[in-house]
């Protein structure tokens, strides 16, 4: 039940970058849940992982690998996080890395391991050894949408975006994919995303711009506070348009950030029981800190959620979760908040001439904006999530993760 | 649905206290929602209330008469919050004070007021005026148990714990009432409890003996997460027993920790919507701090929450709240989990020779402990909170809290 996330835009192709989907049968038989990417010789790479102290398998020999070699391929399975997985889970993990290097040439350093599904099972690595032929056969560089499909876990939609943009005097091409839908809480990282560009940077300032573009995008959405033990997102550029100056990084950046927010968005649209998309907006704060501090803590309150999801303008909840975000100093009285464009709540109350009829009009659509004004300096802050459903009960009481 | 919570204890009366409960017609006609407390001249009061920045006006009132005035009576409702409720909000605590002052023939300062319920709609003051005779008609120093039905809201079942204890050469007596359900986090305060006792302690101590008895007990359970507008806490000492000495006072604080404990863990046994109580018990960190936070990040993970309410022995988000709980060294590898007294997970992984069906026999008790050994040092903190289920959704899409 997806909040207005439409099917998978037109996804371009990157020149240097082919994927293959198979199914390994992790899960389900028959489920697409083993994806490929093949980066073109002379690719840069830059990742941005969960800071979970319990990091998954996959997690701990990305990073590795990452310091050893420039990545040639990323190997990404569904059904299975290799996640509490102890040493056999490393082990797994490198095996699966050795055989694709094995079948392709490359070293095992190469290859960087994603892994996403139920924690604390050991990863059925044979079956993904047995499924690497069939995924390298149908690597093809259109195979973005059937990678989208096949990174999936309880995700009820694939997620892509995709653009061309004019950087510096040339066109290049940025197109991404994301799977989300519960645990969803990242802290300096995200769920599993992929995207590519065959833009020419420095590896730097690839690094710089995905975490500029990460912090603003993936950084910002939460569905249930809880951070994964396997988030990743990966930036991958080909080297083929050359990103020259400051004018062409500052416009490679936004567009990259412009991606990132839409697989953001779309992971939270997409959100374990979602019924109602929330952007939580907090304005005029003494500081960035103190502003995501406040969102997140409206974000995050399962009183604000359970009035969103019932359509209820429940200002009183949102009130005191703004009260008790940390904020010794705070003026009550100076706070103001909106829904949407109507204002609920002022003065340590309910706004003068509120109408519930009103509140209850904006409270009831799909898409909910909550506005706050702190009154207390510049800063501001956005943060993306849902409300909070029957259904995450029901999946989350259900699902094994 | 309460879990394990039975019928109210005896409730032994506190010599020189009298309660008074009636029905204003606050909210639903019928229901008891208003009770007065009366305390003997020479009764000293200490007392805690939210931190929430947003405090309800009753809280700002009680906290100026504190500071004016020795307390002589206690005006408390239900049905309605006085929170959110500006200007106007304190005029109408201010006047229905007044009123209990200008019937009783003692200073308005003497007057501590009381609300919970629903945040930001005007209080019924008119009401609560008129029903304030009777309400005093009903005084009676047996009128605990009714004063514990006339303090709820969503709860199920009333609150109330009672003890008689030998502190020195003499005995007092020591009862108390709280309320809870939804909107739990207290934070250095508690719900609305009242607690009486005729024991005699200097205000400095009494105040002390609060602060300790409320920091392991009100200030460690969480439904979730939420701190209250409203949240107060009251220890009356009505003097009548002298507590002499440090062995006394000691005796004292340990008595009235029991109480708090008791009441607190009645409040999480009635969180909304719970099927099982949960103990959270962390050891060997650090420092206590850390202690705390990893308990508090496991018990507020809706993800834990939602496997308790399934009765799946879901190790894996156990671990991942360990891991994201802030503890930037924390050796994975070392860190143990178990179910009551069975040993799940270990070396960063599922414990060796764990088997499901012994684990999920504990998850699916209406008790559970979750234990968790960090392996780094000598602290522990102890956390109680409920699980996650559908009633809690429900109960909170269709109350205007």
């Amino acid at each position: 039940m997806a909040v207005g996330l439409g099917p998978l835009p037109a996804m371009h192709p990157v020149p240097g970058i082919r994927m293959g989907t198979t199914s390994a049968g992790i899960k389900t038989p028959g489920r697409r849940d083993l994806v490929v990417f093949e980066l073109c010789e002379g690719s840069r790479v830059a990742a941005v992982f969960t800071r979970n102290r319990f990091c998954a398998a996959p997690v701990t020999v990305a990073r590795e690998h990452l310091g050893a070699a420039a990545p040639r391929y990323l190997l990404v399975n569904t059904g299975n996080a290799n996640a509490g997985t102890g040493q056999r889970g490393l082990e797994d993990a490198r095996d699966c890395c050795a055989r694709l290097a094995e079948l392709t040439g490359v070293s095992p350093q190469a290859v960087l391991p994603f892994s996403t599904g139920v924690i604390g099972e050991p990863l059925p690595s044979q079956r993904i050894l047995d499924a690497l032929p069939s995924a390298l056969e149908s690597l093809a560089d259109s195979g973005w949408s059937e990678a989208a499909s096949g990174i999936l876990t309880t995700d009820t939609l694939p997620k892509g975006a995709s653009r061309r943009v004019r950087v510096g005097e040339a066109d290049i091409t940025l197109t991404g994919i994301a799977k989300g839908a519960g645990m969803i809480r990242p802290d300096m990282a995200t769920m599993l995303a992929f995207i590519a560009t065959d833009a020419e940077l420095p590896q730097e300032l690839l690094d710089r711009a995905l975490t500029e573009a990460v912090r603003y995008s993936f950084n910002r959405i939460t569905v249930d506070g809880d951070t994964s033990t396997n988030d990743a997102c990966v930036l991958i550029a080909t080297g083929k348009v050359s990103v020259t100056d400051e004018v062409a990084y500052r416009a490679f950046v936004d567009a990259l950030t412009d991606i990132c927010t839409q697989l953001a968005q779309a992971v939270v649209r997409d959100g374990e029981g979602a019924t109602r998309f929330i952007t939580v907006q907090v304005e005029n704060g003494a500081s960035q800190a103190e502003c995501e501090a406040v969102a997140y803590t409206i974000a995050h309150s399962p009183l604000v959620k359970t009035a969103a999801f019932a359509g209820d303008p429940n200002w009183g909840r949102i009130l005191a979760a703004i009260g008790r975000a940390g904020i010794d100093d705070l003026d009550v009285s100076a706070v103001r908040i909106w829904l949407d464009d109507y204002l609920i709540a002022e003065q340590g109350g309910r706004a003068d001439g509120y109408l519930e009829a009103e509140a209850a009009a904006r409270m009831n659509r799909d898409e909910v904006t909550v506005r706050v004004d702190l009154a207390r300096g510049q800063s501001a802050a956005v943060v993306w999530t849902t409300d909070f459903s029957y259904d995450y009960v029901r999946i989350n009481a259900e699902y094994r993760s």
